[in-house]
Formats: C-alpha cells, structure tokens, sequence
C-alpha cells in the first residue's frame, strides 16, 4: 500500500493556511528540518533552527510568515507552525485498524455493556458492571474490574488495568501498563501493625485527558480522585488518592503528586517533579523538574529546587559545607531562620 | 441490591465501642465530615477539622470522647477515631466476587498446583512447580513463573507477575503491574562489554504485606531479595536485588532502594526516596519525601535532604551561589571539609 | 531431578582458569562467601571482603592470584574473579524450558511472521507486518503491535508491550511490564487545549541490550528513539521521544531521560537520576544517584547535585539558610551572578 500524498495546494486548503511558492510539490511524509528530503514535510517554529533552512531538502516548509521572506522553496505560512504541522503530518500517521467487535477470546461479564461499535481485543477481560460506550478501543490484555465506565471514543491501547469505579470521559487515551483505580496507600497504625484504610472512592477522567504508560492513578479512600479534561500525563507518573487535577495541566514523567494535593489548572509539572499531600498549587504554576513542592504555591509563575549539577570532587566540597550553612550564616551575622 | 445498612447501635457493638447519642440513626455509605450526609458516617481524627463537626451532616461520627462533650447527634467514641472508621468503613466495601475456581482460559503447568478453594481469573498463566494455597485469589492477566508460592488468602488483583522463586506468605496483597522476582541489575564488565551475573536467587515477602501497582522487586543475585511481614510498599517502588526491608516499614511511592540494602523495622520511607545500595538503617527510621541516603544510619529519627522550592528567580541565583559554597567558607575563615 | 555438580578440576578446565587446590572438590551451586557451603562455590573479588576468607566454608572460591597466597583449600584463579564467577554460576541457573512453537491460546496477524524456532507463550498477540525471528521467546501476555521486529534469540520475559514500530537487535532481553513504542509525549498548545503531535518514530534497540522491568521507552516523534548496543537499562526507567542512547551504557533504575537527549557511550547514570531533553552527555560520564543534568556534559568524569542527608532538625535550620545564600555571598563580598 503506497503512503498517502498530497500537494502543498491540498495540504494549505485543507488546513485554512497560506502557501508560498510552488503548490504542486507533493510529499508523502515528514522529516526534521535538518534530514527531510524532497518528498517530505518539515516545520520550522524554533528560531535557533533558522539557520538550517537554507540547506534543507524538506519539499515543504510549515513556518511563519516573517521566515518565508525571501525563501524560494515550497512553505505552507502558519503563525503557530509546530501546532500546524502537529494537525498536518497527523495525515502521514499509520492508524492500526480496531475493526468494531468484541474478540473471541474477550471475557465480559453478563452485566457490563459494550457498544457494537466499540472494539474489544484478545485477551480483554471485563468486569461486573462496567461499560464501554460508542467507538471506544480497549486494546489487547486489558483488564476492566467493576463499576467502570469507559467513554465514546477512549482508547486504551494495550494492557491498561481499570481497578474498580474508574470513570473515563470522552476521547481520553491511555497508554499501556497504566492501571488505575487500584486503592490508595492508606494505613492507620494499630497495635503495632498496620490496618488497611478501606478505599471507597473511585477516579473520575475528563474529557480529552492523555495518561502515559506504566501511570498508575490511585482511586479515592472516601471521595473520587479526578481528573478534569485535558490533563495530560506522560509515563510512569503516581497520583495518589484523592489528588484532583485542573483541566490542561500537563505532568512530565516520573513526577509523583502524593495522596489529596490539588493541583489547579493550565499548570506544567516537570519530570521527576514530586508534590507533598494535602496541598494546593494554583492555576498556571510551572515546577521545573525534580523539584518537590512541600507547600501550597499560591502565586502563578515558575518554582524550583534542587542545586546545580557539578563535577563530583566539587560537588563533596559544597555539599559538605551545605550541612555548616546555619552556622556560616550565623557567623557573618545573618538574621537566624526558626530560632 | 440494596447497599448494607447498620444502626449506630449495631456498629458500636459489633466494634467494641461506645455509643454517643442516638443509637437507632442507620448509615449505609461513609463520607467526609464536611460532605457526608445524613445516612453517612463520618470520622473526626484530626483537630484541625474541629470546625467542620457543628455543621457536619453525617449521620454518625466517629470521634474521641473529647470531642464529643456537647455534641448533640450520634458519635461513636473511639481512642484512635482513624483505625476504627478503617475497620468501620470496610462494611460498606464493595468486594467483588472472586469464587474458587479457575477461568477455563487459564493455563497451568501441570506440575504446579492450586487449592480448590483458590480463585484463578481468565489469562492467568501458572509455571513449572509453582503453588497457590488455599483462597488465594490470582486476578486476571496474572503471569506466576517456575518454583513460585502464593500463600492462603493472598490477592493478586490483576495483570501481576512473578517471574520466578517468588515466595508470598499469607494474606499479601499485589496490585496491578508490579513485578516481583526479575532478574535484578548484576553486571560485569568484561573485554568492554556487559556480562550478565546470573540471578540465582529468590523473593521471599512475609506475611500480610501489601505491594503496590508497578512496583518492582527484584530477585536476588545468590540469597534472597526480603520483605519482613507486614511491610507496606505503596506504587512504582523499586527494591533492587538483595535488599531486606523489616517488617512494619511502610514506603511511599516512587522510592527506589538499590541493592543489598537493608531497612530496619518500623521505618517510614517517603515518596520518591533513594536508598544507595549496601547499606544499613536502623529500625524507626523516617526519611522524608526525595531524600537522598547515602551512608547508613544507625540513630532512630527523621532524616532528610534537598533545598527549599522557591520562585525559579530566587531559585536561580541562590542554586548558582551553591556552587561557590566551599570559597565563600573559606573567606570567611570556615573549617574546610576534606582537605 | 538433581542440580548438576561439577569439580574444580571440570570448571577450571571449561573456563580456561587456573586451579589451586584440590581438583576434586565438587559443588552443585553457589553461596556467598561467608554462607557457602562445602558444596557451593562463591567468589572474592572485593578486597573488602578478604577477611572472611579463613572462615569461608565455600568448596571452591573464585579469587585472584594474590588472594590465593597461602590459601589451603580449592580456589579457581582469575584476573576479574566477579566476571569469572558470573560466567562459572551460568552453570547453576534454573532456565525454564521454552520451547519452539506458538500457544495455542496466541492471537498472530496473518501478515506477521514468527519463526519456527521462536516460542510463543499464552495470551500473546502479535499485530500487523511484524516479525519474531529465530530462537526469539515471546513470553506469556506480551503484547507486540504493529511493524515491530524481535530480533533472532531476543526474549521477552513476560508481559512486554511493544506497541508500534519498535525494532530488536539480537539477544536482546526485555522484562515483564516494559514498554516500548508508546507514543512520545509531544504537545503544542493551541486556543488553550493540548494539541497531540504526531509520534510517526519507531523505537530501535540494538543486540545484547537488556532493558528492566515497567521500564518505558517512547517511540519517536520524528526520527528514531535509539539504543545502541549492548545498553543496560535497570527496572522502572523512562526513556523519551527520540533520545539516543550509546553503546554499552548502563542506567540505574528510576531514572529519567527526557525527550531528545543524547548520551554517550559507556556512561553510567545512577538511581532516580534525570536527564533534561535536548541536551548532550559525551562518552564516558557518570552521574550520581538522583543527580539532575541540566546542561549538556562534554568532558568525561564524575557529576553530582543535590545535597547531603541530615537529621531533619539540622536540614530544616540549613535549607532554610539556602534560600538567602546569595544574599548571605553579597554581604562578604562574593562575586554576584547573574546580574
């Protein structure tokens, strides 16, 4: 099967944008800028890769208006090019079929429901209760315990695990391994031992939210954990129970965000980021990675901690002196910090 | 099918407790102390939550004797209120059935062996000389490898592997994901290429521990890899080869221990800790959230290290002065520290 | 069945290494050298060790020529008695039987080929174009997607995903829970939704690497993930879009590699490390346990951040002192740095 082609002309009428030189170029792919060849579509969004427009064999060019000046190749004009060419080579995108149906070796429970129009994979089980809704995708292996519901259009790719009472709104993807709803880390201390805190809650996912691979999103002790649309995780995150997450806050992987922390809206949380429980980050709040946050952030803008990376030898010598810093403060006269 | 329902009555004698109020108020479901209504039960543990007792709608609360001067509706009086709404609130856990048997899709090597009174779930595979004991509950996708033991009344809630001389007492808990007894991390360098270090030993995991989703423990390199009883290790942990963690210690999710360490009982890791491997720490040890161990600790108590999250501005230039630390001590006439 | 037993005399002979004692002396396995017994064979490579030498009940150790001085008892003699002992125990490892043919219970696309020599286990599906070659072991609820490939005597222990485009080198070995070839984590943000970014990229691991348990690797947005040769990565790592990763490095577990970023040959990166994206790592380098790189490493050597472990009274008095440490340089008169 040859790829699909389009020609500048097409590809510029379809998404609403400009062209600059010559609409009949055709590709049938994308490349980098550095690395495409004639046949294929490139972006430039990062001023610092100016400098390799010159050389590039891409056949189009997705960039803005003010880098086309004087370009004698093919562009397409985009005031936003990444997110362009994001909805462009999306075109080039190789869909594996998930015809409708349920698969012979599939395990559904007499009381779940299952659209016709939904796709159930090899070795799906699914639980009491649960329900799939209309075109949604549950890939191979996945298991769906009870109480679930995965909306129109979801797609679990591959051995995802639903636990119980986990809600899935519409259009949300997640990615394999991620198992969510198991129960929340909750222990009370009693006589010496530990005595589990029942978990009776469930996890509720918006609209449109991305869960990475590996994620695993806790279901709540009383009340749900949730999710509002548009969150994006990438892999190997940790929400624990009861945590809630603003609708477009994007979390890079590794990050962990402990057991009822709130986390508002539009916010960047950085890989291997960590935040303390029962706390409150507000809208817009960008962490930078590994940072832990151990307080409520208030204000919008960009936190950090950590110290800076150094050659080993020199690292023992600061690090050594960070454990004298109260009493080197205290020598040179600074203000004392709890006493 | 109606939800249970029990009398405050019924709930105080059932658990030993005293009743407060009106004995005949019937609760089905639990809730917060600030949401709960009023066929809800509710707990007061903490003081800061006070406040919320006067206009609380619970049905019923449980609550210490103090805290019950004067309040006028149905309390139930507890010396520590968390662990008996914990015991309380598992009355109304919804528990899947898990009847014994095993799904007609399991395949079970026929040298290993189950107990008639075990669950065995659709796609579960079951290796050479491995055996489930009475009432465990092996949920579905669950793959258990050669010479592997799951002890009576353990519960593998789904998509678990053991890979091989994984030995569970009674009573643990596996959820989702997490891999126990993978080779762990033995490499040799030889002739400038890694040499595999066979992984000859096994996972022992005491009774009534509980291990979280995606978390990892390795098998041991030539004895075995050890959980103690009742340890708790909450999601996406890794517990490198060899390591032996005492009973009672609880871990938050994200830690990493590196091999043949060894954690004392009683102790409290936090969430995205490190352990360095070979080394020791004493029972009743807390170590805060992404701290760092680096050498043992033989002293009871709470440890920690990082820097304060502050506004990336701040952030910067203090980081930046991080690195002149050692100088800066200098000049002002500070011990030095390794030379 | 009994374990097989060899004599000093057979084992010094197959490994090319000199005996020292007595060639008769049989073991059956391995032990540790201060628990080994008479019929076990253990090694003595960390002269830290050398003292429990005398009391060592082990029938043979493995040490070098030095150590064995005035040793009275059998000893195999090796220049890296840790890589001899790793070869020589290889002899003791259980290897489960996998042998050549497809479960009855596997799902394989029509247009995927699996070699006759390959074993597929139970609840394995292979999807559409991909290929599993000779020898290869495709262990059981391993999920393999679309245009992949399984390079000739690679194993997949059990439960691996590879979702799509992910191409193995030979003898390469993945542990259970691992993913490979799910989509980046690539966004633009448009009229303030996430917009995805297409990940047309594959995934390419080249032979004899071995890759840990739920640890992730992304395929590329653009171009290629890659690893070279003979990488090691640990249990629960993630690996970005499009990073590259040299031949013969080894990664501790927990790490975190972001998207784009390069690193170099023979490096080693400890636990709960992370890599920033789009930066570079030369040959060579090593980075400390849960150290964080932030700007590309040129030179080889050793490279740490962070500060020391503290007792959380002492931490809490300097932490909070590194939040005026610029200010506290300023008053002696250090050299501002940013401005």
């Amino acid at each position: 099967m040859a790829p699909a082609a389009y020609t500048a002309d097409e590809l510029a009428q379809r998404f609403g944008l400009r062209l600059h030189g010559d609409g009949a170029v055709r590709v049938d792919g994308v490349g980098t800028l550095a690395r495409a060849g004639a046949s294929q579509l490139a972006f430039l969004a990062n001023p610092k890769y100016r400098g390799q427009l010159a050389q590039s064999q891409a056949g189009i060019v997705v960039m803005r208006e003010d880098d086309a000046n004087g370009y004698e190749r093919t562009a397409i004009i985009a005031r936003d090019p990444y997110a362009a060419f994001a909805r462009i080579s999306a075109l080039f995108e190789p869909r594996p079929a998930r015809d409708a149906g349920v698969h012979a070796s599939a395990v559904i429970d007499p009381s779940a429901s299952v659209d016709a129009s939904a796709h159930i994979g090899p070795f799906v089980s699914i639980g009491a209760r649960s329900r799939v809704e209309a075109g949604a995708v549950i890939g191979a292996g996945t298991v769906i315990g009870e109480d679930c519901v995965v909306g129109a259009g979801s797609e679990l790719i591959a051995r995802v695990t639903l636990v119980a009472r986990v809600r899935l709104g519409q259009r949300v993807v997640i990615h394999p391994g991620a198992v969510l709803g198991a129960a929340g880390f909750g222990l009370a201390m009693e006589a010496g031992r530990w005595l589990n805190v029942p978990q009776l809650g469930g996890v509720v996912v918006g609209d449109d939210c991305e869960i990475g691979a590996n994620t695993c999103i806790d279901r709540g002790a009383i009340e749900d954990t949730v999710l509002e649309e548009d969150v994006r995780l990438d892999n190997l995150i940790q929400i624990g129970h009861n945590v809630v997450i603003g609708a477009h806050t994007a979390i890079a992987g590794c990050a962990a965000v402990a057991g009822s922390a709130r986390i508002g809206r539009y916010c960047l949380i950085g890989g291997a980021a960590g935040v303390v429980g029962h706390l409150e980050i507000c809208d817009k709040v960008v962490v930078t990675a590994m940072s832990l946050v151990t307080s409520s952030i208030r204000e919008p803008g960009e936190y950090s901690s950590g110290t800076p990376l150094m050659d080993n030898r020199s690292w023992r010598k600061n690090a050594a002196r960070f454990k004298q810093l109260d009493a080197l403060a205290r020598r040179i006269g600074g203000r004392g910090t709890s006493d």
